[in-house]
């Protein structure tokens, strides 16, 4: 179920820093889901309700940010991989129990590498978003529940969280 | 203690995408300081404290990555105004109860807004970047509890999460 | 009515390019209105305004990349000066006897240079994307008109386009 | 002759805006033209006319701007995909008639995607750099005309403009 | 003649990478020139020289690369502070001599750091251009003698080079 | 020896700045080595040489800015090809006697042009960071002797610098 064996892939034999190199790989079709949280509160909740209920512009605007940053990935994570991404989705889901926004980004791309850093990258950058609109309502908002939900196409088989 | 009355800052009155104007705030002084945590399960955990012990490069990097997307804030936050900042911090705690790696960012600036979101960014992206060292390792680790713990220097007054 | 005589101010008298040193210039407020149009012909026009009405994303959208854009005016224009933002709006209306949109968008910060290549970034980078969603169903959308409609906060005065 | 039916590709059913999935398009050799004009005026045409006749460097820094900005047009344009460019070309024709400069840019990649925003990205970024090279001489610059010449190599076959 | 005593400015007491605060530091005008040199060989020289003769592209493309990237010197160098540049000029001279280009970058700001990082910077970009165009002649080029001539206006005086 | 005869790929006939088209050649795996020294003197040297004994941060720093510069070349050198890098390696080695640091960097991808920009564009940031870091130590570190080392697999067979 793990890629290459219990080590950092990122740090060589005397724990420095590395790109791995991926040109052995052949490139395939990759897809990875991942989710997170924004929790609003009850106020920054209501609000953002109010905004998607009249189709304002909240969500819009995260969904961009998402997008536009999954595309610059390896600009954020030194060691990522640059990938030509061919999809980039970004959706929302309110949940008033929580009083949060549920986030889900999938990411794809016919490459040697997994995307799997894109599909995070995206639901960090538009949780981010969410909490930039929200922070004048409530400065107790927290972001969390980040994680990986899905990852196909490389060698390692298909990844499900469960 | 909120800034400004139960609304969006970052929407008009037709729920409209807007930047807020700040030409009208004093740049003063404005710190922030945010925080977040990667839950890596224990293998991963046992890899980065390895690594952290030999004085390896994962969280310097982390470091680095978080300082650098600090910086670049509105780039990805697209209604968040240019700050220029004057310090960015990043410090990290392991915490072997949790198996996690709790991440810490100061921002300062002399501006006419707060820094909080250069301080949640710089969080956002050293803590990518732990995850990205290790997804080899491990696929389900989490990254959550990001928030803010500390903003001063602004018209509202002094924050501090509880 | 012209700033510095008639001449241009980015080259020096041997025609080579060059930053002009705005050092001795005191920051002021300045602001910065521009405006531009994008033709679409009758089946875009249609498809955008059926999104428009339902509240879909297409200009939202697009006020997002002029807003991201406007803050990197400096990345795409080579001799313009890094200019700190404190304000960008940009908005949009539907002309059906043209059949085009016409966008505007409004620059401002307290520096010691014009915003006016900021607002004109913002309405391109708009323009640019109405144009590339779209282009699916028109290949000959135009995108013109792109002027500077009123400019103040100067040395020169207040400029308004007649 | 229109490629994905007469429906905007960007947005899905609900209206909310995505990047299409480009996954299944086999890559193939795309080309792209796109044109616009900068109308300059009288006595900024002369300035840019004596400022080409010496050989300076106002419309070779507008080159310049326009292939980097190509490069980057995924940057601009939320939707756009990433595309790594094998050519942009820039090119400048002085119409004294009309006292404008035309601008046309042509961009080719072997990708899955078209490249007609590379190209119109390109005139975009090279017609400001004018208008900011020209603005101290007069401010009634306008750019407009800017659309797609050609576009071959992709499902669809070869579009000209009329 | 240096700044903050001996010690390494960028690392803490223990060594970890920190950015400086340099919100003490009141703003004030600070100048630097940094230089460079381009080692051609004589069939790269030569060919520089034509071009340059001939009032073609070569160096000025290189000349707008390093204005571009002295602006964004923040991005590539991750401890460095962001500063909006008044001013970047970064001129040529050939060398028959020693068949080299030789480069000379100057850069000023109002703001409490030095601006020497963004002149070298400059010097860095506009040397990999020239190595870039010419690189199809001649494999043997180097880079070299990179440095700088002159910093003024921070707290430690005035410093040139020998 | 020499790739394309002995004229300027990137000019035309008149001079004029352009991007060489290579769609014509096929993508094959490139390799390039590149190497930099950062000449120190005394007192810098022994402070670099202390954090590294310590396994402080100062070259970790400067490894990551050279491999997240080395992805992004193709925005400093505006006639530079984007290319998707497949693996890019900085080392350093202190050299005691001639009071610097030896930089060399490794890129590595499959594509139609050869990475040795890729690879010097590297060692820059890379000694651009160890200057910043130094800076406030002695004022006269220099950078020099950037050149290639290697370059293999493309058209032109394999160049080893002497």
């Amino acid at each position: 179920m793990v890629e290459r064996g219990a080590r950092l892939s990122h740090v060589d034999a005397r724990g420095k820093a590395r790109m791995v190199d991926v040109g052995l790989k052949p490139p395939t079709r990759r897809e990875a889901i991942a989710a997170g949280r924004v929790y609003l509160g009850p106020r920054a909740f209501r609000q953002v309700k109010r905004n998607v209920v009249s189709k304002g512009d909240v969500l819009g605007v995260a969904r961009v940010a998402g997008i536009l940053a999954a595309k610059r990935a390896s600009e954020w994570i030194p060691l990522c991989h640059p990938v030509p991404l061919e999809l980039v989705d970004v959706d929302f889901r309110l949940e008033p129990g929580k009083r949060s926004v549920a986030i889900t980004a999938r990411a794809a791309a016919r490459w040697s590498t997994g995307v799997e850093m894109e599909a995070l990258t995206a639901v960090s950058a538009a949780a981010l978003v969410i909490y930039d609109m929200c922070k004048g309502v409530d400065r107790s908002i927290r972001i969390g529940d980040l994680r990986l939900l899905l990852k196909r196409g490389g060698r390692s088989g298909e990844y499900r969280a469960r």
